[in-house]
């Protein structure tokens, strides 16, 4: 069975669009903005990713702003969460685990339409990371945190390994959609697990 | 009679650029910079949202980099909030209001170069707003100040209605040059009636 | 002897790339960021000033992408700051040399690639001293600290005197290399002396 690789990219976006769109929301009603402002930072988290992607591989204008449905899905995102976002809460620490699935699903399209442009396997990788890490960083600076991305200790490293999965599986041979899957539920599970368990990374000896 | 859209949307642009670089370079006296940050908060408000815009279009090199009156006027209003601040701030809160037209200016410049650029409606009012909010982000982060568009009630919205009156507006046949005039002063009298009057906007409740 | 002014830029933008990467890992040291927060902030510093100048230019995608040493001189300054940070502390103050010949080489290489990709001067001039300070911006933004371009005295003006001195040089028909070197040199020399002797720039009148 054949896989339509543009229409797997589009779907895994917009799904990641969605859930670091409810990131997004869930960050400003713990900041107490107000609905405009939970919408601006669904809006902002959901979609810079892709748009510094597709800015970068000069496919322009960027997907958001050619298909009405990333727009649709990163409102409903930021409606979702100021309706239900009691119920949000409850699930646990909301932002940390839809971050953490948005950073594989942005992972995984950002790998894969840099390859379907043409480039190079490591350039391809890092444009993924960065895919990954640009909505949730621009999240965060707006709320004047410090991105995630450098205040936690396995983040661009699980965007790292869904990316690299991808290529690998390419050049292997094997069928996108399972590596798609492959590779977004590999980034998804290092990066939760990291937090539950504590994991860190080695700091640079300090005297 | 005729009017030159292209010509209408850069005289205004030209008007935006120097009320959002007004808007930068009092924030940075405010902050006690010297001149060389006044000329740099004052390039960032005002520059920062139309390239944006035209990256995002892929009109690029952008207009600010193509038309040296971009340049100017940006300069322009660093020169003179820095020889004359005091004469600003008798005018009241001058970041605000100017930043208020700027935000009207930017809001119909960017929906109609999206629209003549063949963007949907919708992807073309989400860029106005893009336009409109871009170069006041930039320059409230570089000061670590949560952005104005997340701090306040009614911003983006009034951007959003802006860009809203323009397609309305174009579909409506009206003539562009009566549209455009039109959405920047709505954009612009919702801004400052809200902060006149401290309309605000609805919370997610928090329990 | 012809010099090969693409080869020029992509040399010196390398070295521009290096430092600038030693700026942004010494700069996570000192924030006490593990490895990955080494090299993210090692990759910020040094490869979004020229994504910047690219994307401005429709160079799209940008050098950093197609071209696999950028990433890896980027690499390999987080890797050196990881492992000899202790001995860069002993040379003074890392961050801000390293910072100043960034500053220095950043704005020839964008003032030049601009000239190349058809900018008027002005225009090269500005692209130069955005694709110079875009880097350290980010850097600084991402570990919340207020931007040194805005900080300190004399900034965005070395980076201006060495855009200034390529655009001036080519115009006297002066050899590429000796422009480039001397562009280079004036910028440095301008910004690490401004900071030794504590010069500073006029504030506006506060009453």
């Amino acid at each position: 069975m054949m896989i339509d690789i543009p229409a797997l990219v589009v779907g895994l976006d917009l799904v990641g669009v969605f859930v670091f769109g409810l990131s997004g929301g869930a960050l400003a009603v713990r900041h107490r903005l107000d609905v405009f402002g939970v919408l601006v930072l669904a809006l902002a988290a959901s979609l810079a990713g892709g748009m510094i992607r597709d800015v970068l591989l000069g496919a322009t204008p960027p997907a958001a702003l050619r298909d009405g449905r990333y727009l649709l899905a990163a409102l409903a995102a930021g409606g979702v969460v100021f309706v239900g976002h009691r119920l949000l809460d409850r699930l646990g620490k909301p932002v940390m685990v839809l971050d953490a699935l948005g950073l594989g699903l942005f992972a995984v399209t950002g790998c894969e339409k840099a390859l379907a442009f043409g480039l190079e396997p490591v350039a391809a990788i890092l444009l993924g990371v960065l895919t990954a890490i640009g909505g949730g960083a621009l999240r965060d600076l707006l709320v004047a945190e410090i991105p995630r991305v450098l205040r936690e200790e396995i983040y661009a490293v699980a965007a790292l390994l869904g990316a690299v999965i991808v290529v690998v599986g390419e050049r292997l041979g094997f069928p996108d959609g399972a590596v798609a899957i492959v590779g977004v539920a590999a980034a998804f599970v290092l990066r939760v697990l990291s937090v539950a368990c504590g994991w860190s990374a080695p700091r640079a000896p300090w005297s």
